[in-house]
């Protein structure tokens, strides 16, 4: 686990990165709430998890965290960049117990102010005053560039996903990739490349970045399904009442046929919300199927995955950054 | 003006950036109907006025239109890209004659089709075959995203002016340097980056852009107000009708007080969209005020700042950009 001080070091420098373009411009006050920095403030904060993963793989590689503060908080940024769109696209109106920017200030302004959020995690690493060659920024630049857009296609499949009425595995492996996995691939990329490892030591940390990552979605799909509602902060089914394509239900469904799978079927084909009487059947029958063990030794490939990643590049050697994971991104299901 | 040859490589080079991350994605339909590619095409596409003017300048500075194509695609699609957000933020259903992305498959795939051309703007800079230094791939990449970050404020400011009113000639003056005049003004400055030039030399051709960039509104503002329907494609009027806060409106109650000046307080007082005989009785007290020859003057303090920039930095000696910019930018109000 990172220090205190290295934690408190990142706090102090995404809070200027964040404020630096501090302005009468209106979108100001909005991004200043969102990570809240506003009066009154909020102790509610994200988890940190993608900067802190970023500046674990930077020190693993040898480099100081003031070396990568920079991109830490990049990352971080476009985070929450896609978090504020995100919130719109999915309709929702809380995160950390407080209104969403669009659900306090409209659409139009929570569009706007991802974008601003969007611009200002690149000049974070643009405008940094880390020293660096220029052709390892340009590296930087361009991986978070290519995670961004990987985001965008995982997050367009998950849209469409809403009117389908059959999602296979390799669809969700697809969606996921792109919406959860790239950034986590892209943490650990600029951690080595911050720490100035060569592109293909980085590359193959983006590989266990992303490994992890797959993982890491599959145990929260089971969690979404199976977890206390205490541990998730979601009501228990919440995924299913929203009829979202999870791996629980993709599985299912991508399964042969049975009585529990029709259960599944029948209720995934309709269109719009689950009611709770639903959630339950549904829930009973992907017990009956075995889908939460299935669950498990699925992601547990994905975490092998990344262990036979970090051997046969002889990267992780001190396993520093899958203790990390495994300690801060692994789900008690 | 450029060359047809120019023009057509820059289609070539365009629809390649547009479409070389093609994949299973939604988002890669929804991209390639945006631009008009998608099977059955179309003809209406934009002015393509960013792109030219980034040549044009580029040219001036002795580089080749091969060396500044990336640039000129980069900024291209991040005009694009704003379109899309803009689109949705402004309720408007329909461009070039055609739904727009959202109109067509809604809010959550819009914003996520814009994010996706963002991010291929910046990827078309920093994934060129175009052989540069990287400190100069570096300068490029950080003007465009400076520029983003403008247009965001600037849009911001546009949005929280629909519920204000009063807005005055310094808020306007802030709204139009960021929401028209950055784009212009970066597309001026990574011209003369991709030719070579100079940081100080591109600054100043960032100036003259920015200067026209604000004429141009202005002028622009004034079209919608008194123009032809047949000239601006939209109503007489419907920028009153919406109860924009234009040049004209902000000019008029920046002034000394008046009955014609009332007129208008009076109807900008109100909330919601005004009627056509409001609009009618707001352009009559424009006209009474001599709203339109203030905002020709005014337009034209830009272009002769324009000159002067010009002329004290040595750029753009051959007048060619300017030339460009009073042929394809000005409006005949």
């Amino acid at each position: 686990m990172l220090s205190v001080v290295a934690q408190s070091s990142f706090e102090r420098a995404l809070e200027a990165a964040v404020t630096r373009y501090d302005s009468t411009a209106p979108i100001t006050a909005m991004i200043r709430y969102h990570f809240g920095y506003a009066a009154g403030g909020c102790d509610q904060r994200g988890k940190r998890l993608r900067p802190m993963l970023l500046l674990t793989v930077a020190q693993e590689e040898g480099g100081s965290i003031e070396s990568a503060l920079d991109a830490a908080c990049a990352i971080e940024i476009l985070h929450n960049y896609s978090l504020v769109h995100d919130d719109i696209e999915d309709g929702d109106r809380v995160r950390h117990g407080r209104d969403t920017v669009w659900a306090k200030w409209g659409t139009a302004h929570g569009i706007n102010a991802g974008d601003s959020l969007c611009a200002i995690s690149y000049l974070a690493l643009l405008e940094s005053d880390v020293p660096r060659p220029a052709e390892r920024t340009v590296a930087m630049t361009r991986a978070l560039h290519e995670a961004n857009l990987a985001m965008c296609a995982g997050q367009g499949r998950d849209i469409a996903f809403e009117v389908e009425s059959q999602v296979t595995m390799d669809d969700y492996i697809a969606m996921v990739t792109g919406k959860t996995a790239a950034l986590f691939a892209a943490a650990c990329e600029l951690g080595a490349l911050a720490a100035g490892s060569d592109a293909s030591r980085a590359r193959a940390y983006g590989e266990l970045g992303r490994a992890y990552g797959l993982g890491f979605q599959i145990e929260d799909d089971l969690l979404g399904t199976w977890g206390e509602s205490a541990a998730t902060g979601k009501p228990v089914g919440s995924d299913l009442a929203r009829r979202k394509w999870t791996f629980p239900v993709v599985w299912a469904l991508d399964g042969p046929a049975s009585p529990a799978r029709d259960v599944v079927v029948e209720r995934y084909a309709r269109h719009g919300p689950l009611s709770p009487d639903d959630v339950a059947a549904t829930i009973a029958a992907l017990d009956a199927l075995g889908v939460r063990n299935a669950g498990m030794l699925q992601a547990q490939t994905y975490f092998d995955r990344a262990d036979a990643v970090a051997q046969a590049s002889a990267i992780d050697t001190g396993g520093r950054v899958r203790a990390f994971l495994a300690a801060n991104v692994r789900r008690a299901v």
